[in-house]
């Protein structure tokens, strides 16, 4: 169990690493670096290589045993930063609780398996472990941030010439598969639905359709997709009465994309602990249906801008001005990271410590 | 002086006409409307054919005096619609204020008027004329939109086989300084600066630099440009005391993208003043300094994407999530329409009749 | 049977109709015309509104059985026109064959029968009926233009209110299938595949896969698919023993997108029977594989930029310097319409008369 | 003076480095590189992150006075590649002449130069004193390649900050502006203009307008901007006397994007002399008079897609369709570098070594 600090720093590109002089400031090295969860600027799609690009600057100067998660896209108002989750045992006291997280990351993944249970499975096993090892219920865990792969026309030939079929050939859409196996392990692993509903609702998916059940989510889930690895990389975050630290975090769902009652209720409850917010991670998507609030959106129709773009937009826009500031982790494309349309949102704050407990 | 009502009808394309349905089961006919306000779903640039679309379907059914403003771009959460702005003289009885409007046209503009200090000067006389027959002093005024032209390839051509040098010879920057002369010309027809400041911020901004200096803007200016027009289609919106309607207007002006407190300050007036939003008409842009509140945003280096729909699909999300629905008029490009990277805002809401009135 | 001319006339934008008066000039009327077949400067994707446009500004000019078929897409070099399709019988001395042309349109398509086998067997029955009625072999066709649907979100969701689930629910895919099935219809009508075989290509793409089987594909099938109607737009053309008249055609296939060979060849037939290119007909799209002679090429995994647009941008740039001039229809998407990554090609020329004939 | 081969290696992407061992296999070791000059998959345009991350990944392994040259944009069916621009003094017997090649950087510019006379200056001197270090006439240089820097947000900002008002603050044009300023510093080197001639022809460019007078320009420049470096890097290749080898180039200049006549003059010359291609290097760019032989194009009205992303597909598929393969440098945006619209090319070709002199 690892008490966590959480160091948003804002980056001069995909490329800075700069980050590291505050990670110094804060008076840590980068051993102490559980993850490195960056926005980077590129489109977050298939051919993003702004996430490419912080990868291969930053992996060079972690330890093996941190991960790197960078989400592509900052539309709109969004600003593309870096947050440093770093190991900050303390003491800290004054706290009857604190924000405690580990990393770890799945095999690596053949494109076949990519989108499909294999993946669901890796990605449960690594999560449920990461779990027990912070000594978290699941109900405790208040995010699991996700880096998963997707399939390059490279990959697809790859795997049709291993004789076997990809989940989907269109490159984009692997995205969206590679997602949904990951949320839906991620949903098994805190009990949110059955093994067997989440392999319903993949094979659903896959068929095309409605990418599942829309029942079967995950409140917790965030997880992106990348060209830039094969394998997953994954974070789980949670609030454990067993620590002790100025951080928390309080998570919950947007049922659309402009819940606006959820994320108010989210950020009241941070301000009733007297709490500042540190940072928001939120998942955005187009409502699959092609309304919000019974009202058209024409993000599924807009073959110049893919829907995932769009949602990071909009949903950045609002979440940008409810924290009062642009770097926020808004990523895009929710399957089963929420309930169609919406998105889960994890918010970590900052407690001053009780004099009852200092 | 003309009491007007509002009605808000989603299309299902640009090409839809059924609104003219509700119009008629609100008791109207084509000859009472005003104009024709409409979010389309195109990209909101130089090549949005959705606005042409429009005009071209609309037009036919429109009385001469009729005019259109089409904006394009619903990226994020907006949704497609019209807007129909009523003649409806009532009576409305315990009402002791009400929304008039009226509308008119300027002279077509020539290709090497277009963004210069004839387009200003057209739009300024037009706006003073309109307010001057509503009975209204500047300050009355809630909102002045614009529907102006852009240059295509073909009239920066026509305009050097005449002999002159188009205002800019790049088709999306044409359009930046035709909203520009547009919001000028209104900022001074409104008294919000004086012809010479505003001579001099057009001047400015054609040599390049800034756009001129940034503190000569007017706050009722909404201005969009488009290919499907050749002069400028105005509308004037205020609130008079010598009106009687259910209709009111309050504008106000963000500072930011993010400028959550002007929002809330007009939503909590119109509140207090027992009133129901009808629709919200705002201008967005991504801050010319490259920043919001001191953090980089990526909207002015995202060659894939032009940065007026980021800037709506971001002030959108926002503004759709307070108001409750996302059929909002969020139009980009607030050049001297607002402060730079904010924009105007006016909120168009209904009060029920006071019993002391009535 | 119908000796037809073809004039190709450039248009101003989508909204333009001026060709009307090239009509007027060559002696035609409206009612002469047997097809408008027009390239618009839309994105030639799902929300391209230049299709619209110009249906909507050249419907009303036309005689209900003339057919319009609009492609948007004219990327790169490619120059906007329109493509008159007129009746012209003549006499025509000293010709020993013709170009002849006929139109139809087959019933509306539900949204659950768009790029399923109801639109093969429609456009199948149309074709040989066409086909019949201009007195061609299946050989003699020379190509069978096709305009049909697509799905959009509401047509999606339509669907699915209806009880059945759409070919795909992924509204750029869907352009794909309804070209799929147009195309296998086609190559049934003409001998190209046995219904089998068309059917089971139609399933297993589908299935996604690879769109079914390479090997079943026609040589004189260009289809392209659109929001702006419902039912399907066919125009046939072939060159006819029967018929007497200045214009010809040939046709071939690129085996892939820089298939320079295959089109020398057609040109140098045009030359050797001292003909003069008229216009050129192709299909182009991005070699599903990933490759064009074995080097990757990124069209599909290029998230900003729909591989149509790519492929179209491509072939227009090597077809217009073969041919001199850019006004071309050059259309993107090429499922069953050649070989995977080439594409049927169509040259009609004009060859002055022959003086033993004459 | 260096005699060079080239080795054109494909590229499973912009990370990949793999081309070392094609090196290696060639007997050579990155201490012979001159320059690696790669296309990389990106948009080609401001936020193109494949260069810096092919940039990131190279220049590790590199010496310090090599120079790399990556150029975003692999547009239809163009390959991603690197070409290796590798030492090989031979002895190479039997050969009259041969190609012989240098590299070099200017100075590190301020933003408040890129794009102007000091910018154009240090190209200049750097082109002249690489020239004659090769012991080349300014006839005898075919080839010119400049990497040169942009601005982006944050160079405006720091430019202004400094006191300073950039050449553009469109972070777009500011790639043009500086490709401008490189090839008219080489048109100077070579003897193609007057010094006065180019700076009044940046001049022009700065002030709007057309971007200087047609006339400048020089058939040999190939320049192309990006955010990935401050300086220009610089390499110069030219057929020599004076040098004995297998490689040898021509040069010529498309005079539009579709200049048939003059590329497959290049191309008989080549045969000709027994000679095979080896790489086609050439500059494209949408005609700024918005019309390609009199045929109105879309590329500068198209706000979805740059224009410089247009004219590589379209001179790529043209290209590649002559060159029989698709990995080839076709670079975007060709100020001075051909007439307007038009562009410079260079074929570099191997012939067998001639009888008669080995």
């Amino acid at each position: 169990m690892t008490t966590v600090d959480l160091l948003r720093v804002p980056t001069a590109g995909p490329e800075d690493t700069g980050a590291t002089r505050a990670l110094a400031a804060a008076g840590h090295t980068t051993a102490d670096l559980l993850a490195v969860v960056g926005k980077t600027e590129g489109n977050g799609c298939v051919n993003d290589f702004s996430r490419t690009l912080a990868a291969a600057r930053w992996e060079p100067l972690l330890p093996p045993e941190t991960v790197t998660v960078f989400s592509g896209g900052t539309e709109g108002v969004l600003s593309p930063h870096v947050n440093l989750l770093v190991a900050d045992p303390g003491p800290h006291p004054g706290h009857d609780r604190g924000l405690v997280g580990a990393a770890g990351r799945t095999r690596a993944l053949a494109p076949a398996e990519v989108g499909r249970e294999p993946q669901l499975t890796a990605v449960r096993e690594v999560v449920a472990g990461l779990t027990a090892r912070l000594g978290l219920t699941a109900d405790e865990v208040d995010l699991v941030l996700v880096k998963c792969p997707l399939l390059t026309s490279e990959r697809v030939a790859a795997c049709r010439a291993a004789g076997a079929e990809p989940v989907t050939e269109d490159t984009y859409e692997s995205m969206a598969r590679s997602r949904a196996a990951a949320a839906l392990g991620i949903a098994v692993a805190l009990g949110e639905c059955t093994p067997d509903e989440a392999r319903h609702a993949l094979a659903e998916g896959e068929r095309g359709g409605r990418g599942g059940p829309a029942e079967v989510w995950s409140s917790r889930a965030s997880a992106s997709a990348g060209a830039e690895l094969t394998d997953c990389h994954i974070l789980v975050l949670g609030t454990s009465r067993a620590a002790s630290g100025p951080l928390r975090a309080v998570h919950g769902t947007m049922r659309d994309a402009i819940d606006l009652a959820a994320l108010t209720g989210l950020f009241e409850q941070v301000r009733a602990e007297g709490g500042e917010v540190v940072q928001v991670f939120a998942k955005a998507e187009a409502d699959p249906a092609g309304t919000v609030r019974g009202a058209r959106h024409t993000m599924l129709t807009d073959s110049d801008l893919h829907s995932t773009r769009h949602a990071r937009a909009a949903v950045g826009g609002l979440l940008s001005a409810l924290a009062g500031h642009t770097a926020l982790y808004v990523s895009g494309g929710a399957e089963h990271q929420g309930p169609p349309g919406g998105g889960s949102v994890t918010v970590v704050y900052r407690v001053p410590p009780a004099a009852g407990l200092a």
